[in-house]
């Protein structure tokens, strides 16, 4: 594939939103498909995001006590049928090694769907006393799961994540500690995707198996459907009943502990290329982007701009932003659509008119604006661009997501919102009404509305309305 | 298990190596047994150090011009044996997933034991001209290889590592940077781990399935067995011609690419413990170290000693070094044992009457060296006794090494020399020596010395020498 195909224009979003994140999956150069159907290859672009979401999660994980730890890759199948809400969730799409080279195995081993039975194992051998708690544990892997419908990013046979796993003497803590991480999710769409969540509890039906309570974020992406982007639950104590999870409290009795699970995973990089992205392809938000400035010279062979270049990288060194000088002999044409392509936030301009008059040209990828900086300013108007293009970013899907929920009093006007994208808020006789929606219109509970109830009769069911939800088509 | 227990003293090291092996593993709560065989739980002390070694890694892949990269977990049967050596080698040992927890897989998957057929077939994609060369890439992930024989950290069915996979258009360059990562590897002893490696090549008995060439960094533990600790292989073009990796080069013909491949695993965790520790437990050279320096407050109840607790945290803070105050209601003489244990290089104490003197109490782990330093001279102090207890363990090591190498003339030397530990070099007749000398005395061929040969006939097998070997029994 040479750099021309590379810049080749990609499916237009509003002909085939579909066809136009997968072309820029590929064409990004993100990621790209292995031999094995859902298993992707997280190539050195797309992995370098995760990685950028890596390093803004670990340091707040550690700013708030948390550890990392390593368990592994597999577990007993016996092992993983003792909490049986939880079996019931993952058993269908496990992957198990029944064999190796040599030999049959005596008992199969599950491929990690997450990991709560390998962390109720250890936390039982290694929590004795109140003095052994709070344990708050981190794992980065991967995790397999057998589905059948995958997409890049979104979906997948196997995927990338973190998976928090903590333990507590008190439920108040634990679900101080739900909350806690929910928060820190949410921050960091606000801080580092430029991505506004929708926060809140998940109904019964939607929670995850073997939770009492599941607290998502959900991200709405152009195209008007929603995407479950992180999660935190709080088990109570049903996972320490089944593990034996006890210590001494203080007064030498014996309890169990409480327990919660959090993680978000590379469906991240999905909701970032949904929420920002464009025709010219990826949008990435200043914070995160691997490169955050590319500087392209023009007419680069000529002397003048050859002695330029110094001055120029001495100011990008200053600035601490990410940058990268492209001084190759392709046209600066190619140059261009290719970072346009991969979604560098900022790209600076200069051929030997730009150097007599002493200015730099800067283009913003989020606008396609370009502004005429005095090369004296170039420093200081660097930093505030990329804070000012986060913002703008941060703006336009936060723009998005308040003018995409709607409020329904009846089924009809339930069923035409939803028809516009995005949530349609309505109050309904709990599961009954879920089940009915779902059906009818394929749109799902995304999260549990806290205001009061709109209807006091349900729109769907004709029974009394006990529970606010917002509900959209989801990935 | 209550922090008393912790510190109970572990067996000599001199009684019984192997059994102090695990008790540092376990005591210093670097790993804990998972409930399957093999499979190791990276504590979060253990996964502390093993970030350290990534942080060190990362910073020198970068610098060479290095990407990060994930490739899947699994491995199609068919594709695993498009190289035939490399499925010899690795296909005994491999776990096999063949069923999902609903339907059984139409073609078995290999869960990855190394990733050399992935990035082949990757590469067979996205390689096509000479301007797509080289592609310099590395993964950090888990693999899995079902070994009998499993320790912590030395051997086991799964363990963490990183594998670099990169692809050039001469054998030249493939070979520079085969040698070139090799060199990496043995800074990351002499910068990181205070570990001197023995470097070079392998015979073609010891080499990796599949390579041409391979290099190694061995080291040395203190019960006089050799440690292999990373390896970096050149591989030719043999995969390429398996795999159909060509380019095309600037004269528009088609070639195949030359590779290598190189790795270093969680093995290095038991190496350091293996070549610092001693009786009272782990060892850690300072820059390894999770905990660089902790504190310890002594009658940390009483006025003046609280009140002293910010001014020793500015100093530590001023240093850079990672460090710890431990101010729990724990006894000090606990938490020196639970530290020592730990291996923490330096050690801080004060109580009431160092204060009043204006000092603080200095304890270096390596040497168990106390030093009063007057607490103006403390954070210029500290960062020198960091880099000193660095020198002094790294050379400790050394000498270890240079006083455990041995030139034997006679097989009868040779055998005696082996008892005394450490490494003998010998000049013998290729491949028939080696496999008499490990039969005989279970001692293997560590690496190729580069020196000239040391007798003309083999003592081994009485045929003329052709190579210079220095053999060891190994880990």
């Amino acid at each position: 594939m040479s750099k021309q195909k590379l810049v080749q224009s990609i499916t237009s979003k509003d002909q085939d939103f579909a066809q136009w994140y997968t072309d820029v999956c590929l064409k990004a150069e993100l990621m790209d498909y292995s031999s094995v159907q859902g298993f992707i290859i997280y190539r050195p672009y797309g992995y370098a995001i995760w990685e950028q979401i890596q390093a803004y999660l670990n340091n707040k994980f550690k700013e708030t006590g948390h550890e990392n730890v390593y368990l592994p890759l597999v577990i007993p199948e016996s092992l993983f049928q003792k909490e049986k809400d939880h079996i019931d969730g993952f058993a269908p799409e496990t992957a198990i090694i029944t064999t190796t080279g040599n030999d049959n195995l005596a008992e199969r081993l599950i491929v990690r769907p997450t990991s709560e039975v390998l962390f109720a194992e250890h936390y039982a051998k290694i929590i004795n006393s109140h003095r052994d708690l709070p344990k708050l544990y981190n794992q980065w892997c991967s995790v397999v799961r057998w589905e059948k419908t995958t997409r890049p990013f979104l979906r997948g046979k196997e995927f990338l994540w973190q998976e928090g796993h903590t333990a507590h003497a008190t439920s108040e803590e634990a679900i101080s500690e739900t909350l806690q991480m929910l928060n820190i999710y949410d921050n960091l769409g606000k801080e580092l995707l430029a991505i506004p969540f929708i926060t809140g509890q998940k109904t019964e039906k939607e929670k995850f198996a073997g939770a009492v309570n599941t607290y998502t974020i959900e991200a709405l992406m152009q195209d008007g459907k929603a995407l479950q982007s992180g999660t935190s639950h709080y088990f109570g104590n049903d996972f320490a009943k089944a593990f034996n999870i006890v210590f001494q409290d203080e007064n030498n009795q014996e309890k169990p502990v409480y327990q919660t699970s959090w993680g978000v995973t590379t469906r991240l990089i999905g909701a970032v290329i949904m929420v920002h992205g464009d025709d010219e392809g990826l949008v990435l938000p200043p914070h995160l982007a691997p490169i955050q400035v590319v500087a392209i010279p023009i007419q680069n062979q000529r002397e003048e701009v050859i002695n330029h270049l110094p001055k120029i990288e001495e100011v990008l060194k200053k600035t601490n932003l990410r940058y990268k000088i492209d001084n190759s002999t392709r046209r600066p044409g190619w140059k261009f659509s290719e970072y346009e392509m991969k979604g560098v936030p900022v790209r600076l301009e200069f051929g030997p008119r730009d150097i007599e008059n002493g200015v730099v040209v800067l283009a913003k990828r989020n606008t396609r604006e370009k502004i005429t900086v005095k090369f004296e300013d170039l420093e200081k108007t660097l930093v505030k661009v990329i804070n000012e293009v986060h913002q703008e970013m941060y703006e336009k899907a936060l723009d998005h997501l308040n003018s995409n929920i709607r409020v329904a009093k009846t089924y009809d006007e339930f069923k035409e919102f939803l028809e516009l994208g995005g949530y349609v808020k309505m109050s309904v006789h709990g599961e009954e009404a879920e089940d009915k929606v779902k059906e009818d219109t394929g749109a799902t509970a995304r999260v549990i509305s806290e205001e009061n109830l709109i209807t006091k009769v349900c729109p769907v069911t004709g029974k009394d309305s006990n529970v606010t939800i917002l509900f959209a088509r989801a990935y």
